[in-house]
């Protein structure tokens, strides 16, 4: 059989064929052996934040958008007012939930290439006394920019409020660590960093905040309060749980541990991300933002300003030499994005680079021309 | 490695090794491959009712409960009304879904062993004008029963109201002909009938009834409309899709049709059905449900009085023995079921009947005993 495409894409990723091979099996969800697989999922997951005792993972089946509004959902009452700090798509779609959930909410925005200020964070939040709760994208993949939560979450706490971290295609990579970032919820999915596949996300919640949730949900199914609650009664889902999913993430963190955790699998992708920087720059690419903000997560590039340069036909031939990379996602300038995590290495970057020299050679763009500017 | 253990359950169930494999690749959610695939699973759901050109296919990440309460948010508006016909569990889960999402709704309500009466429904249309809509479970997985959907489809139709259909367990084993059948939508999931691994629930909605839904939905992941508009306009999902478990329920519709689609599966199950009713009774064992109201999905038999009897030893030896069974659901009787669906056919169902006797006979309990009672 052919080899499987490399997915240079913000998910679903590249996995490992030990994970995907955990798949091969039926499991009974009221049974035992799955039972405990749950139960150590779980575990696990609060423990790469350092949340033992004092936080709780509440599975939620869908992808990662469907943790994230049901973290919202969830944790803000009907009395509560939520600021959302947007710097790109990720934090538009919670805007988005709030619109849809009848969440009052309120917002500060920053260009996509400008990472959350907080100091203006401090200002929103003494104007406006009626914000609890302040929810923040760790890593906004919509250009792959780094917001500085540590700062961020501690004007949050100084003010009293409430923080909710979409952490999405950071965690498990980028440390969050919950005795140092004060939050109540930490949303993230099984098919980013961890390596899983996709069909699973889940909410770190803060125990104490948790508990104060009953009957806000604006969905049954997004209720993380109720899931929790049987959950932890019967060890059993509401509702069917996506348990070849599960078996794969159990898998699936059983290497990221294996891996040296955090640290490790962050580790690899840094070099996975200076690898790639590089090696497109000396190619004639311009990275989107400078090296302070990139998170080693995705990369936004700059198109090309030679108009040999199209970009579904260097997509097309990437893909043809088994390659999968993203289309920008940016309103500000015309780019495209090339993904550093999932089961990828120095081996895999470098192919890629030998594969982007080769179709850039082949589309007639001279290596080396400067990008297209924004256009605005 | 060691056989899996056969699921004689509502779901997860066994599937087939061929479906597993299908999950042993990577695919990225925006490629033409897997673009492809997820068409022509869309196409394949609406053949199944036979609503080409007047039904669409509009995937929902996460389980059967996901689809449901999408249907019920995306259909009932804020001046609409729905009429809950209420049989058992998934009736009642309807009731709650509407109570979280805030939407109109008033039930009547049947014992577990009783099927729906299209004669109460009509009266209750008449007596409330308010009502617009009416929900319906094909097959109480709470008793196995079938509810008489044809019948009740037609008083709703006659009143001018719309029928949705929470058609899941019984869904590609037990017709559904949309051209007989007239309804809105229709809600199932991917590891049912089917026999695809869990992670996908699907709702066929009549296109002329789904167009007029635009900003009807309480949560953005359940907005059946903008996920139906997104995949219209763009072929990708609006949120990550579980592709391992998409690309699974392909092969599994596959395997679907080559087993003589809806006639050849239901055929399968009725057969094992049959085994497992007749097998059981041999051995002292009562159905609650008389053979005229009995789906062949899911059975549930009556505790035997036999003191000797217990529930948990009864289900412990069977798992030892690679058979998993399920736990009762109903109110009105002390009660355990026995799915017929999944992968399974003759050779198992007689191996389990084999292993029940055993298991009898280890915990001394009396073959041909009467059943235990209801509790009432």
């Amino acid at each position: 059989m052919a080899q499987d495409p490399w997915l240079l894409t913000p998910g679903p990723l590249t996995t490992s064929l030990t994970v995907k091979q955990a798949m091969l099996h039926d499991w009974g969800s009221r049974d035992a052996g799955f039972i405990a697989i749950n139960d150590r999922m779980r575990a696990q997951l609060v423990g790469l934040i350092g949340g033992e005792g004092v936080f709780t993972s509440v599975p939620m089946q869908g992808s990662g958008t469907f943790a994230v509004e049901a973290m919202i959902g969830t944790f803000i009452g009907a009395n509560e007012k939520l600021l959302i700090l947007i710097n790109g798509a990720y934090g538009k779609r919670m805007e988005k939930i709030c619109a849809v959930a009848r969440r009052a909410c309120t917002t500060l925005e920053w260009a996509e290439d400008m990472p959350v200020d907080p100091a203006l964070v401090k200002v929103a939040l003494q104007r406006d006394p009626a914000i609890t709760h302040v929810a923040i994208v760790h890593c906004e993949t919509t250009s792959g920019i780094l917001n500085p939560i540590a700062e961020v979450a501690e004007v949050v706490a100084a003010a009293g409020k409430r923080l909710l971290i979409d952490a999405m295609s950071a965690f498990g990579a980028i440390e969050l660590d919950s005795r140092k970032i004060p939050c109540d919820a930490v949303a993230a999915s099984s098919n980013k960093c961890i390596e899983g596949v996709p069909g699973l996300g889940f909410v770190l919640c803060r125990i104490e905040a948790l508990q104060k949730t009953q009957g806000n949900a604006h969905a049954l199914v997004l209720d993380l309060f109720d899931q929790w609650q049987v959950i932890e009664k019967t060890r059993q889902y509401r509702f069917t749980p996506p348990i070849h999913c599960i078996v794969a993430f159990d898998q699936a963190l059983a290497e990221h541990a294996a891996e040296g955790g955090v640290a490790g699998r962050g580790g690899r992708y840094r070099n996975n991300c200076r690898i790639l920087v590089e090696g497109m720059r000396r190619l004639g690419f311009e990275t989107l933002l400078p090296e302070k903000l990139q998170a080693p997560i995705i990369v936004t590039f700059h198109m090309p300003a030679d108009p040999n340069f199209q970009f579904q036909l260097f997509y097309d031939k990437l893909r043809e030499r088994n390659f999968v990379i993203y289309p920008g996602k940016l309103t500000v300038a015309d780019s495209f994005r090339i993904g550093c995590i999932g089961r990828l290495g120095e081996t895999e970057m470098t192919a890629f680079l030998d594969a982007v020299a080769a179709v850039l050679k082949e589309m007639n763009v001279a290596s080396g021309a400067p990008a297209r500017k924004a256009a605005e």
